[in-house]
């Protein structure tokens, strides 16, 4: 609940109301009050733990919702290689956040630091070991109140933190669709997953310098959504737009998406998924308050991604020249990403205008971004970075947050992401390489890198080249 | 859990239980006893309101469904507007809902009365404000007892109800698919969820006149599954059929699913929201009594589901000529629709037969609309009203309904639906119109009216006039 | 919790807890402690309960991945007709466990016997009964000190239990498609549910003679897994392979999936699934161990995939001479299928071995299959029965079983399922058939058998001889 001061080291036993619950039990027991009875130490233990996993699987949903949004966005003959980016980049991110991830985001972070502990591995604790398995029954109700102490398991909060920074993850293999090559996109998201991301995380929810100034990203506008946006805008210009995309008169070439139902698919997914990975984020359920702030976030965060579809229905027909789908799909996910930096206001109205506004941004980024000639193949950067640095800055406005803080916050994250991202892909540019040879573009990543071709039976149209 | 009275208006606490509890905890502590120790209100508060959460988390999964099993129906020439219809209309509800539509249908409805307050917005309680943001270590506990005594918190209650209305108004984009205009259509769906659907909610669940009457629909047969039906079918018949659809000559054109897999996953989401639905509508998970209804509901739900599946293969063979796949997934909701009435039933033999009946009927009632030439592109009308019909009757025969009673109600609410929805559908034809042109009918809505086809690179076959 | 004993016999009321919690708030209530509260029988009821139900409808939507991955795999002309068997099984699978197959296994299994009684029907206790409907108090008090006892509801332990032999049942329509008969199939699925699979649970997780050696199969690596992947490898020997996939020269003709979105969806349902399947299969949810072992379950399912996806892809290059999406894909599931038979272990670096070396099984295996002109279109042989041998078995290194036994349970339920499937097809062959005719299997199962095309808008390539 102590939610600012450190997504992992707060403490959910809150002895006022502990106090209450014995109270209420010890002495009043018999006499009608006014006061309640708490949960206890280890139902507040379970119901945190239950809540980490329950949310955190819905989290971990998020990445096919990506997985179907982008394989039914980028054309068909890219449409596999798509599949095992997403599916290699999940596994990179559990694997890579076990190995080194989570302890340099959480473990040891020295206070107003910058990261933690350089150690491999994170686990199960010895009380928890001795918990599960001691036979000496004095050993085991010890063990057991130092685990409960804890206010949650280890591993359920490791869980909960892995699929965010899976979702990071996502969000870069969408813009750099159908040019990047696969090993080096492999590489790429290894390191964004075991350095970049758990550094960015250790100043803020690990309780490093951005949390000892005070700013304010509940569920990760910032720090998980511009984060992504931030690797993937720098990644899609080092690796430069898909051939043909910008043409020489200055027009753009339309790539529009190749399985409508499949991307819509996929917004749901992730409209679903959202439910966890800002509900989660409350961190804990462990009493009424919990349960409160928990209603609140589930409803706003609802109220937002509508807000954020029909802002960009309605501006999509007048900027865009029609209704557009797709930018009316990445509403959606505007509205969602701005609300996630304060998920939990009481004025649900505020979450109403904070989603509209960010389906508003979507498309007018999608403008610019084609203005810029950034190839950005799922309008990640648009509905990600542009529509998070809103939500992180619209804390201001409705969730108490100083907005030159958040602001500090804002850019020195942006600053270093997209400089280490930009670093880690010029690297991997001038040795392994990280563009498709230009046959491949032309045949398309499926059969000419993987050999599998995402519809092979079905005749498709064959390319124009303009 | 005092279900009749009021959906909204139940109070979770339950003093014997309570009693039970404290004295347990107080004088028998230590004397091994029969009885048991029952759960403390905030525990009860905080399970009652996550109870609400997570199940319509799978509820809102519900229109992802719908969204599949219509965009896999229609053919592939509309199958980009069915989904931006049915992304439009989930926003639509969640907003509406917010802004009137909750306040009808549960604030201030008069005992026996025909609806609630039309005042604007609904929100999180002053006491709950209290409790999440107040330094008063006094205040805080005076308010969080007075939001424990409430059972649950007040947006778990209305993010539960929000989505049972997005369901209902999921019901009306596919019977009416690949003819009817998307403006009208989303002009439709907001007086439906804003006005509409919370004043069938304020006579039945919000404790108005056929609560009071004894009219018992747990999760919503009548109130969510047959008010989308007639809705549904009053616009079918204003919006008439498809052009060629039912020919000259009295026969009918065949125009099958585009994409089956995606009708067969949309089958399975709705079949696994449907325990969000009937089982979050216990309303509460506060203590044993509650644990065991949820366990017979998501039994029940499943048996019923499965014997429509049986059911509707069964039949399909001898009344439709082949073992029917649409029939068959159409038969597993059937079978959820009829069960819906009263899931909590002990007898676990009558939802085999109540889900089995629910299955038969909807390939009956599929023959039935061909007959009467009303084109409805998915079944919503055989699976939702029909199916909805025999499951609010069945109560009478399962769950102890007075069949006199369901009558009045299942009449009631159709008379006031249909009798609505054909109004505004009328009006809405005879000012902005309701049906497409014949060109863009001819073309398709993606191409015509959206600009964005759903497969654009697949070669699709000319459609033949036959 | 006490797993090994047998699934359902389990009794989760710990006294030793209890007796703390008892202690805590009568005697030490205003005196801090190190000991703490423990959840009270109610609490534990209501928690257990609530576990069985939501992580089993994450089980469920495994039958929905299980559809996506072979209606994806399949050529487009066999794509409707998969849907129909997974629809179709999963309402058999509800039914038959309702009518025999929980009796069966779980119900007066003799301690280290057979099989249990050959009852029809299972249902709602007498005294749950009570609870829910009764008047008299006192009764109820009673009913309710009696139901809470059992720790756990049983229709909600019925549900839990349920959704696994429908995965059982998923795995073999998988191997088995594109030439089996329908008929045939829902014939042979009906036995499996009702008769087969109930016995090996009888075995195992009911109490019966495996469980009395000490056979450990957490979640189902064998009992599950192996015994879905046996009656798979039983009925592709009978059934016989495709036309044309073996040749006369003895290469192997190409069958590549039709559709690889709707694969790669297929596998993020199932990986999501399996974290209901593995944590669900903790059974309890009553206190900090449970909460602490769910924890370490689903991080070690997580952790095990991600080694399987990353140990195929690295395999597929060298092994397959390319990155193979589908090896990729199966990687997750072998891993995910190696992890079952003990999840709960607590050395997180296990469960990254266990499951790396389960996806590189799955590699190997599917070239072995294709030596041995065994034709398994989606490759459930090597992910489910490979990977589940060795997960099995490798509950010796991490999880303590002893290896003798677990070979024991490994051959006995491997003779026992291989040789019942065997006779079962055989007697299916010699009767009613199992083997389309040639021209059903040219055309494709949807035209020729079902009448209803996957995708009859689409323009596809007509399948060339070699």
């Amino acid at each position: 609940m102590l939610h600012d001061s450190g997504r992992r080291g707060f403490r959910v036993l809150r002895p006022a109301a502990l106090a209450l619950g014995i109270a209420a039990f010890g002495f009043l027991a018999l006499i009608p009050t006014a006061s309640y009875a708490a949960l206890n130490d280890e139902t507040q233990f379970v119901l945190n733990s239950f809540s980490f996993l329950i949310w955190g699987a819905l989290v971990m949903w998020m990445c096919a919702g990506f997985t179907m949004l982008e394989s039914g966005s980028v054309r068909t003959k890219n449409a596999s290689v798509i599949c095992l980016k997403n599916v290699g980049l999940y596994a990179i991110a559990g694997l890579m956040f076990y190995f080194v991830g989570y302890n340099i985001m959480y473990v040891g972070v020295p206070e107003g630091g910058w990261f933690g502990t350089l150690t491999l591995f994170y686990g199960t604790t010895a009380d928890e070991v001795t918990l599960l398995t001691s036979d000496d029954a004095a050993a085991k109700a010890a063990a057991g109140a130092a685990v409960v102490k804890n206010g949650y398991s280890t591993m359920s909060d490791w869980f909960f933190q892995m699929v965010f920074v899976a979702t990071t993850a996502s969000i870069v293999s969408g813009a750099m669709a159908e040019r990047v090559k696969l090993w080096s996109f492999f590489a790429f998201i290894t390191v964004l997953t075991a350095i970049v991301y758990p550094i960015v995380g250790a100043w803020t929810w690990g309780g490093g310098w951005l949390s000892a100034m005070g700013f304010k990203d509940f569920a990760g506008s910032t720090i998980v959504h511009s984060t992504g946006g931030w690797a993937a805008l720098a990644g899609a210009i080092v690796v430069g737009a898909r051939k043909g995309k910008f043409r020489a008169d200055g027009s753009v070439k339309a790539t529009p998406p190749s399985n409508v139902p499949v991307v819509t698919l996929g917004v749901f997914i992730l409209w679903l998924g959202w439910f966890g990975f800002n509900g989660g984020s409350q961190l804990a359920l462990g009493g009424a308050a919990d349960a409160v702030a928990l209603s609140n976030i589930l409803a706003n965060t609802n109220l937002a991604a509508g807000a954020g579809v029909m802002a960009a229905i309605a501006l999509s027909r007048p900027l865009l020249g029609r209704v557009d789908l797709l930018a009316s799909l990445n509403g959606a996910i505007g509205g969602l990403v701005s609300i996630t930096a304060a998920p939990d206001i009481a004025e649900h109205y505020w979450a109403v205008v904070i989603g509209g506004v960010g389906g508003a941004i979507v498309v007018v980024g999608l403008m610019l971004l084609e203005r810029l000639k950034i190839d950005d193949v799922v309008g990640a950067v648009p509905a990600h970075l542009f529509a998070g640095i809103w939500g992180t800055l619209a804390v201001s406005i409705a969730g108490g947050g100083d907005l030159l803080v958040q602001l500090i916050g804002v850019a020195a994250i942006g600053a270093f992401v997209f400089v280490a991202s930009w670093a880690i892909w010029t690297v991997l540019k001038l040795t392994v390489g990280v563009r498709i040879a230009p046959v491949t573009e032309e045949l398309g990543q499926d059969v000419a890198e993987l050999g599998i071709e995402a519809y092979p039976e079905f005749v498709v149209l064959p390319e124009s080249d303009d």
